[in-house]
């Protein structure tokens, strides 16, 4: 096993759908599933900022008009690439005996490997290697090459190479009720005898799709002359190659395909971009090269080096260097650059729960990105800007989105489709049960405050002011006039109260016996909502002059409305149990005990105790059971500082020793059905409990890569899962915060863990961090920016570039 | 007269062109002409990103297509918008005698009005009075509000109010034998009762445009319900009312009209924008709340006041305060805010030489932005940084440029289309002659470095490492390897030189017998490839560590490369005359003298010396003259003690006294055929001859508000010189500068002004700076930026957030 290296060896078709959700190249600008050389296999996603329609309907009519969902686009399959031997079909696995079968996923290059050796009915023996990338320096480009060698054979084989547009959106099973047909034939055109040309459009959102591709084919490094027969349909175009194949021999098939959409900058029509694209690109081996390097110089910025015990699943060796841990990691993080990447700059999108590379939640936007920031501002972050700017081009619809709730401000869905409406499901499907039930987690309104907190996160790490006053303000104004309309006065508690929500915890959405949904007094969400306040409060002080004169104008914002918020920030109510434990809502305590033991008894697996309840007419809602932590959520989010000043900001006693109270209180009842819950857990415990924090961190480790969830990855990676993950080594285990002026750090690693490697971008300074149990070592590269302090342990110094210094931990 | 108003009183056909010209309305999304409330009056452009074909073909071949020119595109005219009698023709100016006409611009407010008065040939007087405002808050709305009033009849009116897709781009002349067909229709839809939907795709580029328009009719301020009919042709929609007006009554018409585009951020599809839009707009007047508070924000940042004599053409009073002179300015900084605004963020646009408001040079982007940079650097540099991001997103096109021209890295093109393609006419009409003559003025690739100074000028006062990190030094260094790979050693001279360009001064394309274009050591050109390659060596220092590292990787640059670069900055070559005269270019000094005397007597104006000589088979190469400026421009960008730096560099001596010396050797030698040349000409002359650069300064004011070009106008404003006479005011005047970590000030006030105000930002500082003769007084906003350095007379000092200084000037 090699930490860079993600591989299997054998072919099971009943693991297909993990491998290829795992083995997905992309590129933020479009992805690629699907691994084999088989004709029509494959599938390229482009980023959906599509118009969604509802989850559970074929069509949903808006503002009079049929809409499609069109979040997440099915693209045309560029994959097509394949041969037959002049007296059979189109190769493919299940046709064939198969003697060698591997396929590896370089991640530190970002290259997919495959090479089948098979033997045909009649005998043929045949190997087919191919490999494959989707560009990171272009991000219009894949390439894939092919070698064929005849092994004990000689004979005429065909090639097909083409774009197939006639695909559909069909990688979840519980949506192909829906339609899943999205795209229009436009053109198809043989561009000479090396190009085809095919021009689709998506059937609502009307966007035009263009893709040219090169086949070339070469022998013993001899680029062959081929004369092409052309086949087309209306959305589809091949070439058909016929030649002499010799026994021993090896024929390289190298597809070079350029993909250019109308949304485009600095091009005049997408066709015309995709003609001239891969007319202009170099051969394979010049993409894979300028590939490489900048898969190279993204991971000199994001590599997480460890080492340490432990960590692969039960019965898998893993020594003591940690690689199975540490190929685990990289491949998460290969995914998060794979999504969020460079170039999705220019591209208005979002973080996408799935990744762009599945199709589960139809590309809608959630609060998924509250994990994924972190790793992105250390590292990149004109990537998190971006991402914020496409929160911020959504402000109007948000705006719209509160009054339709009845509230003042902006309320950011917590389904975000294309134009930034809500795209929640009304009702859903309950596989167990097979019935459609309702589903009120729209009322989730905390996405609002993680918004605020991932624009505040990222002013700590980079002093960006001047985003800050541009666009974050805006939003931070106006998420916090949400909660100042939405907090209600109660004179009897003499304190303010948010009724009618959701918290994280999707199981508990109504009181047993209410006969509508919505929540009193969530305790995450109040605590939010007043985090929000009063960071608001204080980040106006920053702004400069003119600039929030021009706030306050454009917003109609008035010291009055200042006042309340700032009373509300003082006076919000918290719900407590007798005890003193944070009640995740009001009325928690009394809740019935869930039977854990008889239900895992019961069912095994319990990860999704909503379905089995259901599926009994029973509901979790009766029960002191989450399927994700909810009051955890504080702990993960706030370092005990921070909680501590929030509460005697609120007039509420905090005893640090609360938070273990709590979070044992809550993990004893919490179902991990979701994988971030995982991440939360495993971070609330980094400090109290390490070796169960690493317990759980491996735990999340596995989500993906093992498919924890039995069937959800192979719809889709579990983008913040594994950004979460990621993030423990970054932040959790290192006590990495950023709080005023100051980069802190605390280390605690886990008693497995015998040293942690970072590299982080902070106020532009690039810095080396290096973690033993000893000692904590850091070095700055050269840059122009000024000095800055870190504190370790408590110890505050400055630190100049070019810098390195070393503190004892011991 | 007001300083906020430009006011026609009095209806002139003849002016009509100009008129509209000066009164467009825009916001850099979009832009409106045409004053009238006729129908079918009155164009809409949306900023031009598409391809561009040959300048003077019908069509030309691109890569195997024919190609249209779509680099800006006349869009729907959603200004049709008329009434008639039951018995008459639509309402049009020339059936009618006009009583009374009023039209005015209020750029304060954004707003165009205009009341008619007028008497039919029934006798029947009415007075009609429009309102309009293309709108500065939300780029996708237009409003116009008709006012009628039936001064002496009663009887039905018929209305009329739709959109108009069948428009051509026809405004200017010469153009009219090309294609100016760009629209297609897609759909037309009426929506409801006030409310009409247009869609239509651009021919060639394949643009959805989208239009919904809502009209309503209000009498006594009632609302009417009014049943239209609907009348729809292919890319034609329209409503008409009929209803019976009284005598002496109003009846007001407030059309709202939404434009989307599939380009446009956050939408699913552009039509549902577009209904959505206009379905949830507010009234015309709450539009036009929003739309003033949104210029009033803009006027306090760029407003520029002043109080000076003269000014005013002759003939015309000019009060002390320089009445009309600040109109004429706030004028310009309304054309300029119409077209770089803070809506083009996100459209990926440049600085188009003529506005997107008229159709000359059909929307190319040229080097005109180096006069507008200056402008906004100092008040929203967030517009600087996206048009400068507009450039780096065709940084690949310019490479291709490059190689096409024989050279290595990168070559902005001198008119760049759409997708960074050169565009520049191979031949051009003389209409003097009616001939068409070649036209070389591709070789101006001096516009590589204006480009490469734009960055720099942006880096100095923005601070903005980040920038220049991500995009800025990618930039540089590609045209830095463009002039170290153009750059030959010329080993008899043993210095470097730079042959076949052309330089700012079109009149010189090749010398006189020559068979091929191209001049040998243009002046401007190879000192600005020096300070270009200076500037990159010293900014490579600035850069971190690591992100230098990917840049060497990603150019492949090597340490023998820089030394090039360094040799070539040190030994360029730089031609003078024997009486140390700065030579335009090698060989000028023994072009023959120009008979100015004579051709002024034999023409009047000379402007267009080139169209004069070429009708009489003469050619400018022959003589000592020029359009504009060209050594001159080295005065412009450069301070005499850069200047001396460079010079003293290069190993040439440097005198500050040669600067007058040239400056009169060219002012006698220029025609001033752009309308660029006479700022460059007040500009350097602004402390050798304050009068004379006085006079310059108020001839250049005039140009486009009298067209002083005589008819150039009508085709499209002249940004650039607009611009550049705001600058005058902003940095000539003021001295103004940023080096290094510094903002220094050298007042030279011209003798007719006693004061001048300017609001400037500078590293996130907000300035209020106030100069007259006496005293020069700066005072910051509070901000949380650090304290600046400031140097006034070459005094430097401190100046913290929230403070005030006054420095005495006497």
């Amino acid at each position: 096993m090699s930490e860079w290296r993600l591989r299997y060896e054998g072919f099971d078709p009943e693991d297909e759908g993990l491998r290829e959700a795992l083995c997905t190249l992309g590129n933020g600008y479009f992805a690629t599933r699907g691994a084999g050389p088989e004709a029509r296999a494959g599938e390229i996603h482009y980023p959906g900022t599509y118009l969604a329609g509802g989850y559970n309907r074929l069509e949903s009519e808006i503002e009079g008009r049929v809409i499609e969902n069109e979040d997440l686009v099915n693209l045309p399959n560029w994959l097509l690439l394949n041969f037959r031997h002049a007296d059979g079909d189109w190769f493919n696995l299940s046709d064939v005996e198969i003697l060698a079968y591997n396929q590896e996923l370089d991640v530190r290059q970002g290259l997919l490997y495959r090479t089948v050796r098979c033997r045909d009915q009649k005998g043929r023996e045949t190997k087919v290697a191919t490999q494959r990338l989707v560009h990171m320096a272009d991000p219009h480009f894949g390439a894939e090459k092919l070698t064929l060698t005849a092994v004990n054979w000689s004979g005429p084989v065909e090639f097909i190479s083409g774009l197939e547009g006639r695909v559909e959106n069909a990688g979840v099973e519980r949506y192909r009720r829906l339609n899943g047909r999205h795209l229009e034939p436009l053109a198809t055109e043989p561009v000479d005898q090396e190009t085809v040309y095919l021009e689709v459009q998506t059937r609502q959102s009307k966007l035009h799709v263009s893709q040219a591709a090169r086949t070339r084919f070469h022998e013993d490094g001899q680029l062959l002359g081929m004369l092409p027969k052309v086949v087309e349909e209306p959305g589809y175009i091949a070439q058909q190659f016929i030649m002499n194949v010799k026994e021993g021999r090896e024929i390289t098939v190298e597809k070079v395909m350029a993909l250019y959409t109308s949304r485009d900058h600095a091009i005049s029509e997408c066709g015309l971009a995709a003609r001239q694209a891969v007319a202009r690109a170099g051969g394979f081996t010049n993409l894979v090269q300028s590939h490489i390097l900048a898969w190279e110089q993204l991971w000199r910025r994001f590599e997480v080096e460890f080492y340490a015990k432990g960590g692969a699943p039960s019965g898998m060796k893993d020594e003591e260097n940690g690689e199975y841990t540490t190929m685990v990691l990289h491949l998460y993080l290969f995914h998060i650059l794979q999504t969020t990447s460079l170039h999705t700059l220019d591209l208005d999108v979002g973080v996408p729960a799935r990744g762009w590379h599945g199709e589960a939640y139809r590309g809608h936007i959630f609060w998924d990105e509250i994990f994924v920031f972190p790793i992105l501002n250390f590292r990149i972050h004109e990537i998190s800007r971006s991402l914020l700017r496409y929160r911020y081009r959504r402000l109007s619809a948000a705006r719209v989105n509160a009054r339709k709730a009845g509230f003042l401000g902006a309320l950011f869905p917590w389904q975000s489709g294309s134009d930034g409406r809500e795209e929640s499901q009304k009702i859903h499907l309950n596989p167990k049960s097979k019935r459609w039930i309702p589903d009120d987690t729209h009322l989730q309104y905390h996405v609002n405050s993680a918004i605020a907190y991932n624009i505040y996160q990222y002013f700590q790490v980079t002093d960006d002011l001047e985003f800050l006053a541009f666009f974050g303000a805006e939003m931070l104004l106006e998420v916090s006039r949400f909660w100042g309309s939405m907090a209600q006065y109660n004179s009897d508690l003499k304190r303010y109260e948010i009724l009618g929500v959701v918290g994280p915890d999707e199981y508990h959405t109504r009181y047993p016996e209410a006969d509508k949904p919505g929540l009193k007094n969530n305790a995450y969400t109040n605590l939010m909502a007043v985090w929000t306040l009063t960071c608001t409060l204080e980040l106006l002080d920053l702004l400069p002059e003119d600039r929030s004169r021009e706030l306050f104008e454009n917003l109609d914002l008035g010291q009055a409305e200042l006042e309340r918020w700032h009373d509300i920030s003082k006076k919000m109510f918290l719900p407590f149990h007798e005890d003193g434990i944070i009640s995740q809502f009001q009325g928690y305590e009394e809740l019935e005990e869930f039977d854990w033991d008889g239900y895992r008894q019961k069912y095994g697996d319990i990860q999704r105790l909503d379905r089995l309840l259901e599926a009994e007419d029973d509901t979790p809602n009766r029960y002191k059971v989450s399927k994700q932590a909810d009051v955890l959520m504080l702990f993960y989010l706030f370092s005990p500082e921070q909680l501590e000043q929030l509460f005697v900001q609120l007039g509420y006693s905090f005893d640090e020793k609360t938070i273990f109270k709590n979070v044992s209180y809550y993990l004893d009842r919490t179902s991990n059905g979701s994988t971030l819950s995982r991440v939360v857990s495993s971070w609330v415990l980094a400090r109290s409990d390490r070796s169960a924090s690493w317990k759980l961190f491996t735990e999340a480790l596995h989500s993906d890569i093992t498919d924890i969830q039995g069937g959800t990855t192979k719809e889709g990676i579990h983008l913040g899962a594994m950004a979460g993950v990621a993030d423990l080594m970054q932040r959790a285990y290192t006590g990495l915060e950023t709080r005023g002026q100051v980069l802190y750090f605390n280390p605690a690693l886990p008693e497995e863990m015998s040293k942690l490697l970072l590299h982080i971008r902070y106020r532009f300074h690039s810095l080396a961090v290096e973690i033993t149990p000893q000692k904590l070592k850091i070095e700055t590269l050269e840059s122009p920016a000024g000095p800055i302090q870190i504190s370790v342990k408590g110890k505050v110094f400055k630190l100049k570039m070019g810098e390195t210094k070393e503190i004892d931990l011991s």
